[in-house]
């Protein structure tokens, strides 16, 4: 009589999908996060750069299964998984048996061992990271407004040129100059550096290069310096220290060079791959344990590795879900076979590239359109998505940024 | 050639009416405030209860003035008034001299001195108030359904019957009875107590009789208890211990039973009437110093007290800014008069009441869309109007509310 008990952990894109897709499925589900809410990813820098709010993006867990009661969610950190007993301890004494064991934890920004990042550096990896970062910004530019007499450096380091930093980049442009600016008069004479930093030789190093060319020369016409092939050697409290010995100083560094596995990987016991993933098979289930799969950025897929985005760990989750319910049933299914849906990456206003399966590559006003249509369409719920397109059309509309409240107050007396 | 300074100090409702009122008067107008925003104070109970987002019912306050390149903003606590050599000290060592000063630093949660109040209740006087308020009532509810072995109190007490207790309670049932019921099927067969204490007779001491006992049966329709004519003797950890030796225990206490004025007041080194209010003249301005003036809930104006909500404070501002522009042309202008405009609050869908001037008086869903209009209309910025519309109408159609993201954890291992 008792169902088969599937455990998933990680209410990102890939845990979101593989419990959407066991939603039908006769088996009972548990969806386990350290955070009671999903979180839309791809736009977390708009949070930081406050043309979004943190609800606008983060869509409650337990409203999205609100009709599935085949599932449940559970708030707490995986501190341990036991592959031999199939159990999973959520905070350490809440413990699940699971038949079927999903593992979705994504990943973690990394400093890959580089002196300083851990302590001076912001991540973007997270809702609390971008509000972190926001709080940053905004306390920085009352600083300096408050004390003339006592120099404070606006500048902004962004370190890697993937599409979390190369839209960060954009987006703090536009923060600056289109709402700071008028902000704070007093400060709007000198110009705010903004430097983004990549070890290779161009940015959107997964991109064709022509748009790599295309996203570099519309950040430069935002008077934003572009630093190609040359990796970091440390961070300082105050500047970005390069390879080739250059110092670049910046009041605000922000980290976006890279991700590790989630260290949920580690609690496996198994010899991992480069980065902390989990290799696994073609079923996408770990080698001798067919009822564990890992999917997203915390797995490792058999041939080329595959972007740490969310098409990957959406397809993933399809998948998984897919096995289990054909297992139950004594079916199989083909092999896992990622489709590359392609991937687009929006400098700013009316800038944006979009590289699409078959060649297809677009620049500029019809990039933004579709990167613009994609995302609404992407984000969860009716809700966010009228909340979004209005903060959207009057950022657009005024050029302005309405979500700046400082509401934990990292300034004062 | 300079122009006399006017230092006001709050950006509350009375502040920025001021300030407003002094746009284009010649004058310089600095505007102190310990938030870099503005609060839409009387929608701070559908921030704690999930209905809107903190961005929502908050302005930046640059964003406010921008276009007014007289009124400069500061941010920052005011530690010093010194009246004699007419000074203001922001966060102790930022001095600004002031020719006029205008004091609207409205008011605090006081406990009247009652035992327990400051260490085991909830105030709802700030944004971060309302956000804590929210984040702790989502955990309560994640922690029952964690670990049903150990019983959490999931009830709520509500002290204080004003418009603020009555929307809190009422905010509530709609929150756990229409989301969290769903949200938590598991917790969905214990129904929650929620309990109103007021030490008067009636709910809504300041409307007319009818229109509190119409509220008073709205909560009662509601599963609200509603207990009269019964104060607090004090709090504990998990109950409230009314007057009358009766212990009503609730895991959420909710203090809504009354306002001091802020401390700022204290810095006057003047003599202050009940509750801390700064005494003023018929013109706002304080005896012995006509260049400084209170308003709003931090000031008692001649005759009868105003109530300590927005209508006072607006007018005050108004006021206080037409007496200094008279002032520089040396006119006079005829002394304060409060012109009470009515007022409403709401007990939840469908249902509110309306006192109106003329005695015009509306209840039920009459008096809910006045309230609905109302509040829309007055908060600044169509941005957030938009913002809000959109978030009500969802909340309406849907019976959901979609701000409960839990992002500062205060639960977990």
């Amino acid at each position: 009589m008792s169902r088969p008990h599937v455990v998933i952990i990680g209410s990102g894109f890939g845990g979101i999908r593989a419990a959407k897709g066991l939603a039908h499925v006769e088996v009972d589900v548990t969806l386990i996060d350290a955070n009671n809410f999903h979180t839309f990813q791809p736009l977390l820098y708009q949070v930081a750069t406050a043309g979004l709010d943190a609800d606008d993006i983060g869509f409650p867990i337990r409203r999205i299964f609100r009709r599935n009661h085949s599932i449940s969610f559970v708030l707490g950190e995986v501190t341990n998984i036991d592959l031999q007993h199939q159990t999973v301890a959520v905070d350490r004494d809440r413990v699940f048996g699971y038949d079927y064991l999903v593992i979705a934890a994504g990943s973690v920004s990394t400093s890959f061992g580089i002196d300083g990042v851990g302590t001076h550096t912001f991540a973007l990896k997270t809702l609390q990271d971008a509000l972190r970062l926001r709080a940053h910004l905004l306390s920085r530019f009352e600083r300096a407004s408050a004390d003339p007499a006592t120099p404070v450096d606006l500048g902004v380091v962004v370190v890697g040129g993937g599409p979390t930093g190369v839209e960060m980049a954009g987006g703090l442009r536009e923060l600056i100059d289109k709402v700071f600016r008028k902000d704070y008069p007093d400060l709007a004479a000198t110009p705010t550096p903004i430097t983004l930093v990549e070890a290779a030789d161009r940015v959107l190093g997964t991109f064709h290069r022509s748009l790599s060319d295309q996203a570099a020369a519309a950040l430069q016409r935002r008077q934003i310096t572009v630093e190609l092939g040359t990796g970091v050697d440390h961070v300082e409290p105050d500047a970005v220290v390069l390879k080739d010995g250059r110092r670049v100083p910046a009041g605000t560094i922000i980290w976006a060079a890279g991700v590790a596995a989630s260290p949920v990987s580690r609690l496996l016991g198994i010899e991992l791959a480069r980065g902390g993933r989990i290799p696994v098979g073609s079923d996408l289930s770990l080698a001798g344990h067919p009822n564990v799969f890992a999917i997203g950025d915390i797995a490792l897929s058999p041939g080329e590795p595959l972007p740490q985005v969310a098409q990957p760990a959406i397809q993933g989750g399809s998948h998984v879900a897919a096995v289990i319910a054909a297992r139950l049933e004594g079916r199989t299914i083909p092999p896992f076979r990622y489709r590359d849906k392609g991937s687009m990456a929006t400098i700013g206003r009316n800038q944006a590239v979009a590289e699409l399966p078959y060649g297809l590559r677009f620049h500029g006003f019809i990039g933004w359109l579709m990167w613009l249509g994609l995302h609404l369409i992407e984000l969860m719920g009716f809700r966010n998505r009228a909340n979004v397109f209005v903060n959207w059309a009057w950022n657009y509309l005024t050029y302005d940024r309405g979500s700046r409240l400082l509401l934990d107050k990292p300034i004062g007396s």
